[in-house]
């Protein structure tokens, strides 16, 4: 976390013991607008993509994600650049940034208007958000998943919580990391917004030509919903770990993608709610 | 919750003691479509307003809720119905909600397309997302709030998990939940996406007539970010209790619209944010 991503405030912290005066650091929350600018017919376009609230950091990682993950950007090669627009505002502060795109590409807006939530066969269903996903992502067919021990996933949240400064100190920041086969933490991002921490950890694992994620662990640090199973589906992850519970949709795309997904991961224990195969258990008994 | 917002699953629980096969229940994830429709010159109009991963159950509510809560409908005597639209999908749900308007009231649609996030004169940023709330709400001056006992606060938490009995068997539910002065529970909504949570909570409060809801403490079972407290400041509330903690700009806007904002409520202790003034301290001492 960088340093506009933490802020202190006055607070009055009421305890039976006394109560005291101090001032509270609070994880920032402000507004990102994200500009998309590309040429059509030999003209520039500039277009309003989305605005979200996210924890100021990794704004180009958070946006490149972002566009990534909503399948409007293909490939990192097809960005030319990624930056923050200095717009004059009350506050001094970065909230607009740009993607632009490299001559020649076009980026597939029709796929952000849909959404995920539809498709124009039937009306606006979890089925049909799925079916959208299949048609856009580019990691549909995952050959070379690998199998994890139980034992390496229980050490993951402790790793993540380690390095999670930023929750230590504000209570309010999501997480999403990637490990290796190892167990090893490789990279870490957070945010207000757990889609944004996953988008900005996207979006730099992008950067870094590691898609698609097939040899990494996707770790969340809460619930795992659909939206975070699709981003991580459109990232090519073979296997997501959720320290809280998913949802009934992300639970159905996990297993429609292949996708092992092990949820409320916490001390020596978890549940597993697709892909078993790719987990060793830490015995063979399976009771009934 | 009704019979539709969970889902049982089969599940590996991974133990030490041996792994199960067994099932677990967890929270429906749906997306819901609200469609506004109104007459402008003689003209019906029906306009997608937004899609919403939801949990589904109270989608009048939500749908209602999230119209208002967005500045769209400023009344509910401007609603003449709400209820969902039968199209055809591939499963059969109830996935799409319409809200007819009166004939003669129009939306307020620059508001749903301004989304609070900037306001023309300058870019994207946090005071400008408030200064939009500001415009917007018609419950700026807050005139009736009430004092709280802050042996009261330390309450709430209790009653409001006994309640959730979603959460209890699913874990990845968010609760927004109204008590009144004697700490009672009068309301209280469930939703995978907290803000929808809050929602269906309002658009059920907005159903009653109990808006503003001045002599109401508003609860959140988790964190409390800028959208609850945009939410919560259209419905009038003078006192939030978030179980989680409050970014930076929740906190900047409940210090703007005047209202008391308790964080981290966790057994016998709390953070009070602003509004300090409404909470009656267990002692009179305060170290500094």
């Amino acid at each position: 976390m960088d340093d506009n991503s933490i802020k202190h405030f006055p607070v009055i912290k009421v305890m039976e013991a006394g109560n005291r005066n101090t001032s509270d650091m609070l994880a920032v929350e402000e507004p990102l607008e994200i500009r998309l600018k590309y040429m059509a017919d030999g003209q520039p376009i500039v277009k309003n993509i989305s605005v979200t609230m996210r924890t100021p950091g990794n704004d180009a990682e958070l946006a490149t994600g972002f566009l990534f993950t909503e399948g409007i950007v293909k490939d990192y090669s097809d960005i030319a650049s990624a930056g923050h627009l200095y717009i004059a505002c009350s506050e001094n502060k970065h909230n607009t940034i740009q993607v632009e795109l490299q001559e020649g590409v076009s980026p597939s807006l029709q796929s952000a208007e849909r959404n995920f939530y539809s498709t124009s066969s039937c009306g606006v269903c979890g089925k049909g958000s799925i079916d959208a996903i299949r048609t856009t992502s580019i990691y549909t067919h995952k050959t070379d998943c690998f199998t994890t021990d139980a034992e390496l996933l229980y050490g993951l949240p402790e790793v993540l919580r380690y390095y999670q400064t930023a929750f230590a100190s504000t209570g309010g920041i999501h997480a999403s990391a990637l490990f290796n086969a190892k167990g090893e933490l490789i990279m870490i991002r957070e945010d207000v917004g757990r889609h944004n921490a996953l988008d900005k950890l996207i979006g730099a694992a992008l950067k870094e030509g590691w898609l698609p994620l097939t040899d990494k662990i996707l770790l969340l640090s809460g619930r795992a919903s659909f939206e975070l199973v699709q981003k991580a589906a459109m990232a090519g992850v073979c296997t997501i770990a959720a320290v809280g519970a998913p949802s009934s949709l992300a639970v159905e795309l996990a297993e429609e993608f292949n996708i092992t997904l092990a949820g409320f991961l916490r001390g020596r224990r978890f549940n597993i709610y697709s892909g078993a195969n790719r987990i060793i258990l830490p015995t063979n008994e399976v009771t009934y």
